[in-house]
């Protein structure tokens, strides 16, 4: 592969990874300590004992989210599965790592970050906004791209952050801070990395059949886990509670209008799985700002019945038109799933907020912290784009784009299967 | 596709799924509330929160059993897997909440259904039974039908739960409740809709490689699971953690048991995916009655052995008969893994209540239980098959049965991929 | 097929699995209790009860590790998947039964065994070292074979594990005596059953697209729960939590260096997925020994930084020397995953105790505990691999290895299907 695309990664990303690991492994040693509210020696179950084992099964369910089911709802692609999962699990390996030492240094205690459960859950959390991001530009950047995205990315959004805690903003599943961020971020990288070449598509950008069940893993993961996302950082008891039951009954609603609008957007009434796939979540995204107020079951579903069919709306509609009229190529619409779902979580946000749907929330503050997620958002996410455009990151050419080959080994196809069957027997000498 | 197989789902099914979403919005405006034994503004952490968050673990665990579970388990098919899943998540997506209505209703608190984690792992628990029932038509129905079907069949489900609760039947793993009656009523249906043409099989009606590890995901999140599917609602600390030991050791005793019997069987004494993807779950359905009862581990493994043998035999001998004496045909054996198993599970409990393994638990009334539960499923379902049979519901013809393409838009198979590559490439630019 | 290879497992097979599962019922039945500190009839939650409950989250974390982990990692071969997740299922099924008798005889209370949820995590755990020693003669040997191997290895691995119980050595996440032991059993009896007709490869000893990604399946679950692995048993409080802090960032560290040096050994610099999806879990390993110790999270990334680098140039160097200087083919490379970072996370225990990072522990005992471990397995593993070797257990013959087909009844492949369709096509009579 000639220049400008040198994709040979062999020295440049093994460089990278391991000087980014020992440089984190020398902050931890610097910054990183237990959480130290323990007496040495002293055994007995404390409060806060029981808050870390109480709040790890939550955890876990967060953990799947990341690893699982970003990870999975991308390999619908017909030849990018091994990137999607992959590079999936690189960035949230490393971002996890990164986002404590980010969103620590914001909160430091005698100058440490003391490791504790919700911490934990706040690493995952800040990798979920460059995995939606990743979602965006999925398949047409390199692993080294996607580290750099990641240490940008979760620098800025660690910022923008503390900014809506210093704003006492509202958000306790983060549509904002997560769903919109990650999402108009990754749509503003996408923009400038925008390949003219793939107007009219490219033979590998859609799924087979098989690739869409691997898909399907991700969705149930991330839709039957989302109660967890949006309660895990919620105050235990009465607003955890309502969290995990809000979350339950919007993401319910969002399933019939995401099914109900596919089918009436095909001129034969047929089901299409990119819907069902991504605008099922949209209840879970859209109902993340106020999951943890006293909006009522109803009110929930109301959400969530909204964001079913405006995420799908988004996917027939929005979709082509931001890749023909704004140059944003958004591979799996993202925008549709983490964007138009997470401003509606905002705008819920600030009408619960004016109802007094819970205590010292402010509409005004609510407003603010939309602005902001989404301001700070396109303004990183356009300077990361042109970080990533240099030319020395290994990004793939046109024609290479969303194919696994270029970045990993790829086993021979079924089809090609037969010749290295019959190279391989007369390799072998058989005793029978 | 010319009448009487309107399977046109364009304007009747978004507009049957967004009806059904606007009722219950109402309803649920109406009846639903938060738990209301929190006082606004408490912040302390009382028994009651303490419940929610302590069964929250094993309500996700039934969450992850009722979407990916059923879900993967009915994948096996070769070119039915969108349906197998995606319809798996339509009925449990809108059975949840109108479970939590129709069970709800029998439990009013000053005319409201006051939602704790209780009131959704049952809720869960409700869609179980109609995911079982579709097991037994999975490839012969409309989506439009599975949705009429979970109206019917969750409000059927909840007066026979209310009439088992009002004799005091001890089901804590509803081995009749849900495995016996969901069983029943789908082969009732399944009757009904019985398609001589289908008699001697249909060439899409099998596996493929692919599909039957696909399956094996679902196997294994329900036996995995099914120890909290088995406790999940039982009295807290003895009667709970019986309940998951011997639903643990009973589901170890059926895998041995389905292994062996599947071997004995062929006559080459090789395994079959069939067995191995249900039979080894017998023993988790038919512990289900007893599973809170001093039973003892030995006890319930005798009953998972038994189970894991019966299932299998049903698989080989019963389901053929099925089909061509009693003109059911079962697509997924349901009858297999959870009627036999549910009956054997009722008659467990029986044996159980005459040897007192459990305090004020009548023989009588347990075998009124299990009577019922199985009279009312197939009264149900005949009654539903007869309304499903009405020309009007989108039901596929006899040569679309077991085809996604019907009601799903399907990629292009690998066989044709190498066409729509060779269009692809012409069609762009590709600029190296 | 004609002896030596009795292939035939239709009476054998069965006779054997019944016959281990009565012996397990009487078992069971003389001297396995419900943990009996329960009062009868008393019905608050007791401290007891609440150790049940807060650990079964964890207890399932493992479960799934052991079922959906170990099995899934597996089906990474091409024809092999059904065997990879069926065999698992068998082994671990049966696994568990034997192992609570085999550590339970160790800590009999009044001749019984009690049965509490410590009990239930430590028999997934006997289970997980028979899961690895499988994975180093996966494709090669019969269920019969599998089953007599768990028999012994499991009655090994409880006389190892009281051993390293009475030298009072610290293995929380038995990097000793689980992986290591695992591994250097299985590695000894795949040195027994030495097949020097595949000494240069098999054409079914490879992956395909889609067997890559249900292994990585494997892989993401047995990384996101390997914190409760490694702090499960741990004591409540301080020391399981640093387990599960420690565990979380040693895996991170371990993904970067796994990609790291992947990419370095390709000369293109792609990924090789094999080393993605076992180097990447090489961190949980390494830090299981010192999990709960106070090494802190930078030393825990340490080791995990370690770890995936030493794992990954073991598949690279050290997998083909081992088949061809030693004689030892190691089908998953399970010396890499387990044997590996299994030592190197003794060594670590050593050192750990040398720095005083955990009180009561001793460096010569942890040295002990390391020698003990890796002398009994293997030793256990040679003796294993005669009695496998025994002409009637139905071993496969060289050309039949990593071959579904020889053990279960396979369904047509997607090339075959075409026919298979046409002829199905003339056997129904359709009716449209």
């Amino acid at each position: 592969m000639s220049s400008p695309f040198a994709t040979n990664m062999r020295f440049k990303f093994p460089a990278l990874a391991i000087s980014l690991q020992i440089i984190l492994i020398i902050l931890f040693g610097i910054f990183v300590r237990y959480d130290t509210n323990h007496e040495h020696g002293h055994e007995n179950i404390t409060a806060e004992d029981d808050t870390f084992i109480t709040l790890y099964p939550l955890f876990q369910d967060v953990h799947v989210m990341i690893f699982v089911g970003f990870g999975f709802l991308m390999t619908f692609l017909k030849r990018y599965g091994f990137s999607s999962i992959g590079i999936n699990m690189l960035i949230a390996a490393f971002g996890l790592q990164w986002g404590t030492l980010m969103q620590g240094f914001w909160h430091l205690h005698n100058g440490k970050i003391n490791i504790d459960i919700l911490k934990m859950i706040n690493a995952d959390f800040s990798t979920a906004t460059v995995l939606i991001s990743f979602g965006a530009v999925l398949g047409k950047t390199s692993p080294i791209q996607m580290l750099i995205m990641t240490i940008i990315e979760i620098a800025v959004f660690a910022c923008n952050e503390h900014l809506l805690s210093f704003l006492e903003v509202s958000d306790i599943g983060a549509s904002m801070a997560i769903h919109a961020f990650g999402a108009y971020f990754g749509l503003a990288v996408a923009r400038v990395l925008y390949r003219p070449a793939l107007t009219n598509g490219h033979e590998n950008e859609g799924s087979v059949y098989h690739s869409d069940l691997f898909a399907m893993i991700g969705t149930l993961f991330l839709w039957m886990f989302w109660p967890s996302f949006n309660s895990a950082i919620a105050e235990p008891g009465e607003h955890q509670e309502r969290a995990i039951v809000n979350t339950y009954f919007s993401l319910a609603a969002s399933v019939l209008t995401a099914y109900a609008f596919s089918s009436l957007f095909e001129h034969k009434g047929k089901l299409d799985m990119v819907h069902i796939q991504n605008a099922t979540l949209a209840g879970g995204v859209a109902v993340g700002t106020c999951a943890d107020m006293n909006i009522n079951p109803f009110g929930a579903m109301i959400i969530g019945f909204t964001a079913g069919i405006i995420s799908t709306i988004g996917f027939k509609f929005l979709t082509p038109i931001l890749a023909s009229k704004l140059k944003i190529q958004d591979t799996c619409g993202v925008h549709n799933l983490h964007g138009l779902p997470g401003v509606l979580g905002g705008l819920a946000g600030i009408i619960a907020a004016v109802m007094g749907a819970k205590e010292n929330v402010s509409a005004a503050m609510q407003s603010a912290g939309l602005a902001s997620s989404i301001g700070i958002a396109v303004s990183g996410g356009l300077i990361t784009g042109f970080i990533l455009k240099l030319p020395f990151w290994g990004q793939p050419p046109d024609q290479n784009c969303y194919d696994d080959s270029i970045y990993w080994e790829v086993p021979l196809e079924e089809g090609e299967q037969e010749n290295h069957y019959e190279e391989g027997r007369n390799k072998i000498k058989i005793e029978s």
